[in-house]
């Protein structure tokens, strides 16, 4: 499917290294591995520049072992999210994965079996108010096995402003901030407006009753009167660190 | 229906002054002008400390004219809001209110013909772009018809931060404060942070899609991490300028 | 961040009673304790007149029983809202807040370590049904906290309007009253329309279907036909107590 | 389709009146006529008490004027809702009609060829400003073409009570009352709570942004604390007048 | 509050057997018992024609019982909705209302120590699903402590039309009909569109995902096509049965 | 109610086999079973080609156990929709459908009694993650008891498309398609873009905050760019089997 | 990217009869044309049954000149959906297709220049209204285009249930139905009630406030309870026509 | 406001190069001017390394002109979106900004009087259809102001996968994509689950009625499968192109 690899498959049949069916077969099978009730996409790693992380809710325990088992063999760091304690249980008590850990804060499960190169930068994940603190965390454990060095800047939102000028310099330093933010979710527009390196904005659930589990910081965000930021589902720590380490990825690839 | 009013008029009828039926006729049609198609509240500046005001969308032109007059006879000033240019003219023709103003930026019709005492604090109204000056301006036009007197601080949103901090010392000063913001509305929070007088927050229905004609600003305003913000309409500056108003007016009259 | 603050370290620096390094680190570091997972704002009593407030969900036990450790080593009063029995436990283990106690019905901690002096002013908080209590209540302890003193009026809602003619005196004497409602909310408009002070409204999640969690009772009061009524978020007695306190606290300071 | 209408058909089937054929088209046939466009059900007027009215929205005036001729050919009156004053001038062109009139207000077009009986019983339709006219007129105009008498109470809102209850004493005695409010909506709720019988609410979409187009007034009303309050569509005198109608001709009926 | 009433109290200060101080405070005080944490509203029997009825969420038991106790030793019907099972048991507890029955399919609490006259009428509750039966049920238990009678025709939605066709004798001889459906809601339309008496529709929360909690039901059946039907809150089996049978109550009592 | 049978029924009036009265009451009382609580519709087998199915939510064990049994007593399969495992329990205890099974993914209970024909064509059934396999495998249980083979082709969402061009083949063969997706449901246009058959798509529930339940999906969904794709309700596997199935009916059904 | 495709290419290259990089060309370049502001996608009439069509909405009359002609160029019939007038007079103007037309009523511009086999089948295009007519002449005028013959039946809406009796045969006899609906949308349940067919449900913006342009029917036509029923988005006669026509053409293909 | 500023303010006054007050004052209006309307802020240049930016609706034609000259004066190019063709004249009208264009599909005003170094990357701006080439415009341009160069990449939205296939190389060679699309907005997940550089989905409101003015498109990417898309509002293709450039030069600043 990538130019690349097709024009490599093309010479192969040319030169007669492999047959056509046997090209047809290796494009349809070779980049992932059918389980039945789940498709794992081992090619990922190569295309996006991580492995494929599971995402629990919704799958039964059992699923979500053989799941995980398919991606350890490949000898990746593998990411279990929104893991509940019993999906934890159930994955210790097969007794493959001892360097397996569980998360409690973020609800993850670690796997570190390739030691990456940490990044030399670091990344800031800043929370408005310490409820966000879950969200957070499960950005530092998803950046981190990608190799991306973090730093959790805790309960610097608006109500007390003086809280976050402090931590102005970290901020512009940084290459690209997470921001992590509940109720209105204003923090994002400040911490915008405050520096010259993108934003990744979290909105998060936490918050009274029009807060709408989260609608509110969502939209507040989505209109950042402070250009530069960018966002992602709500309470989805995942999806911003995977956003910000890939932004962080390149800087550092093309500073080489 | 007022206790003391009622109170009086019990000790009239106790006193043979009135009969039990004028008594009844005059709790039920005094405080009001019954035009057919209005009744005209000439009771509200009392029992509220403001005249009725007319809200003009959805009503005729002619219809426009006849409240005003109706309260304009009553010597009492007189405000009509969301007024098109074309109502505005239809009242001048009459010929009847010659000191009538149309404030085109407010989109109001103004008609002073008591002067009231200017209240010794001023109200600051302050916005977070150029592009929510409508709404402020319907707040001033309020406010100053009311007797409070008013200063505008307009662009002054979280995009750069500075430009608020540079206002500070007046907003520290107030007794209460209106914040006029549309887009991600934070500007409320901000202030409220700030501040120890309470914020009457306005959502204005400027922005790009996903504000959504002011919910995004309102929806932030309502989940204001700085607590003492309270909400009002989406682009009532009307709204935000009466409630600013009866808490000036509670403490200048308490102060006295 | 403070003008008058701001002026004061710069005349110590040009005094040479501190070094330059010295004054930035006092902007940066002083007016808040940073406990890792919070930042408690110290400052907040002075900036806005009140202390900060542990707003509970999303927060750990151990991280509520370390914030409120904190605010109370200051001396001033400390409250904890949307506070979950078992939280109150775990502050009741450590030994160290005899005088805290657990408000049921309004899920607040509270802990009194501080006399103020009672305001001469009583803020009535008004409900609509007795369902409506728990939020009431929660305005009624934070009201309390900050040395206002409080009077509930229950259960007066318009199904049965001469249940609030009957309070009205009470209600037209008052300097800003809170209306909580769920349901429909008309009792904000309906108490706005009598009295000549702000009302600041609660909606509630109390209601059928169709109440859709409080959104119905919020659009009425944001919508209320009378003026002078200012909303604040689902549920929220805390941020309308605030706001009324911060009302009442301007009127009466000035009235000195 | 109706028991007796069939029973009636059957016994002519059975006494060879006339053939099964001629049955099954008659069944099929009969109560509506086929314009292409367009089926009119002149059946209606029999199956429901009223004849079918024509929305106008949507059809084009060759359409509706086809229709309209079409119901006005068997005699009975004829209404068409939130007509345009073009669609009138088409209708009136064509010479046809000389008794239709077009009622602006309500945007209604009006043939009267049948007098009917008027109503015993009077109608209020309540409405809380004087800018839900329109949707109120068009409730009047449905239900007078309908033979139900009415009477207009206009402007009596919750911002001032006073001018409710000097209408009380007509809206004791009514059998049904339609309350047409728009912005908050409290109206509704509050007649509701003062009378003994039942009450149709119509929400309309007058109001400043978070109205949302009538949202927050059809909300309240159906979130009303007042039982025995039902609602229609946003706007919809229309449909209030039927639904009041037809609950007044039940009443008059069973009466006689 | 009632022009009678007041007339009334009037005379009496006239003629000196009350005086003006006593006048006043009777109408206060009078029609309401003031429990503290509710005001129960005995004055609503009089002026609405049913007692007040208890909505139990958001309610302690102890407040239930006090509220319940205090509206019983007026001798009328108690009906308390939305009762749990252990309101019941609470209640039961006190062994002071031994003929006190639990309904549990419509979760209410009946207490009857008041034999209503019943209604010569029938009132059909008809409903779409079998799903449906508990709204149904409360429509029924509440019409019926009104003095109502009832019949239930279950589960006759418009996927199997048939079944409604052979209840159609008894809907068209009905006064008024109530339609409860969840899912889709249009058999409301579909009975409107049969019969020539008023609707009264209740949406239920019934259904898969895209019912939005009833939000589905809620908007079919306020665009019914066909006129005539009026609509109540979301699953409020209650407030339909309410408004059915004040229309009932006034065509019966017409007809005497 | 259905032409033929009408025109069959008169035959039988007209010939004197039957009496008018009997004709009616055949008409009315015929092709459903009432149960009280429930209208069982046996004619819909006839009517639609596939028997009733039971929606378990809202039901009662010892309901849904009534019906079944009515259903199975026709000799036809049977199928209970999202039946918790208690409700099998029930049916099981009865002892009279020892052939019942429970599909515990799908929530399905299951009663095959005859033996269908199995379809000829095959019916792909996509999901695009593992955790939409229930609702896949609803869809799946449902059109086997219909009598459809199917296919489940899992995971094979647009994260990683070449895991989907593998299947391909498979699917433009297909004659109709059922894609089950959650999150942004991006894979019903995906696939409708590279096939000629009707593509049947599900929106489910799975995601995180701002996929609503399945809104985002639904959305989605229903704005796919690759027209020949038609929605259902999320999360209902059942309805989407349902659809598809007619449609390969319809198909096999010509062809002979 | 299909397999057989891919496969052929595989063998041509083998075969030296073309080179690598000519086939990497080829398999980029061949199937759509660059326009530069369009890719027109020439292969989609193989891969999917039907030309590309084009949205007129957001594009330029000049675009869509140059998109058409390349579409006509290929020799095939060419449709452009929801094209103001101004957009056919631009291409009328060319002068280079005389033998397109404009079909007002659905907005859409028509270039027959291939005939098309008529389908066997007739598929009928119900509606509710009159005023959803532009909706199902949408849908009409790509079905024919398509080769797939129609019948309009117009105006047979739920509030006169026998006008759609009448038409029963008709739909009882089709393979597939489109069911056009706005209001309530309560038709296609009824008609997927009847027949044994699919049907294709479109949700029009037709109706009063609540009808929220159109989001009332697309629910109520989600949650149909009659199943076999799939929905488009709203207002698109066009979508309808093209899933419908795929389900048709597959029919009639199988049954040769 | 920025440490570095700060320390070297606080250095003079030490030195006694400034006063005090003169510091203050400095801190205070330096960076930006008060139009009164307006605060224009000059500093946002140096603090996020791009100038204020002119969000045209809302402000009348002589705010921005005025607005637009304090910005160019200070020598930087100036960019004024969402500007209508009227507002280009009366700055055209002017003479004094004769280098001045507009961008008529962008709806931009641009005056570039400083010659910014070209970026050595290409910004690929991919587009589904051609109707959202006014956003992409948009984008286009902003990200030019700012010296980023960009590519346009159209109409290759998923209906025709393989139009994006073609265009697979120049995106994988990206540091940062930006992908416009309406619709259901599926492109975003596709392009993202190919690259492994970070994607900006821009949300349009292009589509039928249920994408409701954008929000389904902008679910649709929130809940992006593939991680590392990030979203910015409905329509604002400047927003995106913000966010892109302070990706992009980030990795060009470091890579020198």
């Amino acid at each position: 499917m990538q130019p690349e690899q097709l024009k490599g498959l093309l010479e192969q049949v040319k030169n007669n290294d492999i047959t056509v069916d046997e090209a047809v077969e290796r494009l349809r099978h070779l980049p992932y591995e059918d389980l039945g009730f789940a498709c794992v996409d081992h090619h990922r790693q190569i295309r996006r520049g991580f492995p494929e992380v599971i995402y629990c809710p919704g799958k039964t325990a059992e699923q979500i072992v053989e799941i995980f088992s398919s991606l350890a063999r490949k000898g990746n760091n593998v990411l279990a999210t929104r893991a509940e304690a019993e999906v934890f249980e159930a994955l210790a008590q097969t007794g493959r994965f001892p360097q397996a850990r569980y998360e409690k804060a973020a609800r993850a499960i670690v796997l570190e079996q390739k030691k990456l190169e940490p990044s030399k930068s670091v990344l800031p994940i800043v929370t408005a108010g310490t409820a966000d603190l879950p969200v957070a965390t499960e950005a530092k454990v998803t950046a981190e096995i990608m190799g991306q060095r973090t730093e959790l800047i805790c309960d610097v939102g608006v109500a007390g402003l003086h809280r976050l000028l402090g931590q102005l310099e970290k901020l512009q330093k940084a290459n690209v901030i997470i921001v992590v933010a509940g109720m209105e979710g204003a923090l994002a527009s400040v911490v915008g407006g405050l520096v010259s390196c993108p934003v990744v904005a979290v909105p998060t659930s936490v918050g009274y009753g029009a807060s709408f589990e989260g609608l509110s910081a969502l939209l507040t965000m989505l209109n950042s009167c402070a250009a530069g930021v960018a966002v992602v589902n709500i309470d989805s720590g995942f999806s911003a660190a995977v956003t910000a380490t890939l932004i962080s990825k390149k800087i550092e690839q093309k500073s080489n």
